[in-house]
């Protein structure tokens, strides 16, 4: 990769909890351009999770252009066969940003996961770009991915549903749209299933920029929920009776904007805004 | 107060969440009903909170009559003044279990904090009698007591209304309706205001029996949420920009089901169903 910041050990990780701001205020949309490289930045759009991945692509090109990025073009693949092109893993290399957009996770995956694609996607994240994901492409960062579930604060084993996602983000379990569809419930019992994971819920316009060193900033107008399960009890968490209700003590949570940093490792605050 | 129970040092409290089975599976009634002497139960129902008193206090009349309690009767507290009849206070005293309904907890506060009422109700229950409250009768409990505010995942200032309770319960504020209205956000927000006390947020047909000893025992179909904001920080909690978006890191998190028990004091759980 050609990267203006090739200099840098490992590039930025925007995970978006969907619904970012793409006119009035596209701060978050500034701030991954920028991580790209800015106005010499080379994005590339990836619509995979999309259901109408053409339009998406075109959408978020002009958004790109207009925000500044020097140059935003599409990534089209839409099927595993593309996940292996030649001309796709060229565009890959020779951009300075990916971004993933909206959709479905599960869709984004199975066309991504184990392909040479997502190979090159990482080798570039590695070599010092800047890696972004919306709504379900920011779900699929995860290695234990959510790919469903319940709104509400309900636990139960069937609240949520979880697959293994790309594993960008291996130590966390993203959530999107998180205040605004109500899911503390489901990412709760996600990490009871899963305490070594943090869960990570992100709202709408808001989201986490991940660094090679463990670190998270918040960015955004929203919140982000992280739930540290791993002293949390779990009791009742039954496979067998998925319905029933289970019991969580000893979660630690914590709730934070725009500014505030949060050590991952460490899994402490480190510093608040 | 002549108690069938007079001899246990204090009496036990259950606070409910609103919404409690009356008929096909009464469990929380007739816990309470069992805490006030079963079949030797005398049970004054106090419809202070309701828009509807009498109506409220002759339902709840027939409901007791029918789980089994000796007798119950209405306890007519609708005004201050009512608050000190004498015969009322001699109701009281002759109760050994009291139950206050739902309905506004302003309003219950109004009538009955200060009173010669209210002192009868802490003269009975020290005396080892046991007091109820559902829904608005629960968050009354509370001695920083919730009056409203929005349901939703968000932090702000002006997410939660409060006002002085009546202080049966100081160290706790009850939030009630709690999965039902997603009131997680609310709570958090109470307890970042007034870190010394524990949030408790119960669910519908859910409830909490709080001992003298300072144990809570949770029964009931839902999940009680415990919000321990001893060790939290809060960020840009502001009463000059109320409407601001505010940090809360470090906030520990206990979701209960029936038959967990939770010391207080310690701010532990004590026992995992």
């Amino acid at each position: 990769m050609k990267s203006p910041r090739k200099n840098r050990p490992h590039g930025s990780i925007v995970a978006v909890g969907g619904g970012e701001e793409k006119f009035d205020k596209p701060d978050i949309l500034q701030r991954f351009v920028a991580e790209a490289g800015g106005a010499e930045a080379r994005v590339a759009i990836l619509p995979t999770a999309s259901a109408i991945p053409a339009e998406r692509a075109t959408f978020y090109q002009g958004v790109f252009t207009q925000i500044g990025a020097g140059e935003a073009f599409p990534l089209p693949i839409v099927t595993r066969d593309d996940a292996s092109l030649p001309a796709n893993l060229a565009a890959i290399e020779r951009a300075t940003g990916i971004f993933m957009t909206g959709g479905d996770q599960s869709r984004l995956v199975a066309i991504l996961a184990g392909s040479p694609a997502l190979a090159a996607i990482h080798e570039n994240l590695v070599g010092g770009g800047a890696l972004a994901g919306t709504s379900a492409g920011a779900s699929a960062f995860s290695a234990t991915m959510i790919t469903g579930g319940e709104g509400g604060l309900q636990l139960r084993r069937d609240g949520v549903d979880l697959a293994p996602g790309l594993g960008v983000i291996t130590r966390l379990i993203i959530d999107q749209h998180f205040s605004q569809r109500k899911r503390l419930g489901r990412l709760l019992t996600a990490v009871a299933l899963e305490p070594s994971k943090l869960g990570v819920g992100i709202d709408e316009d808001t989201a986490i920029v991940y660094y090679g060193s463990g670190e998270i900033e918040v960015i955004g107008s929203g919140q982000v929920f992280v739930v540290d399960g791993s002293r949390a009890v779990a009791q009742g968490l039954s496979e067998s009776d998925p319905s029933a209700a289970f019991s969580l003590s000893g979660a630690l949570l914590h709730v934070l904007t725009a500014g505030d940093r949060f050590d991952v490792e460490k899994r402490k605050p480190l510093s608040v805004s």
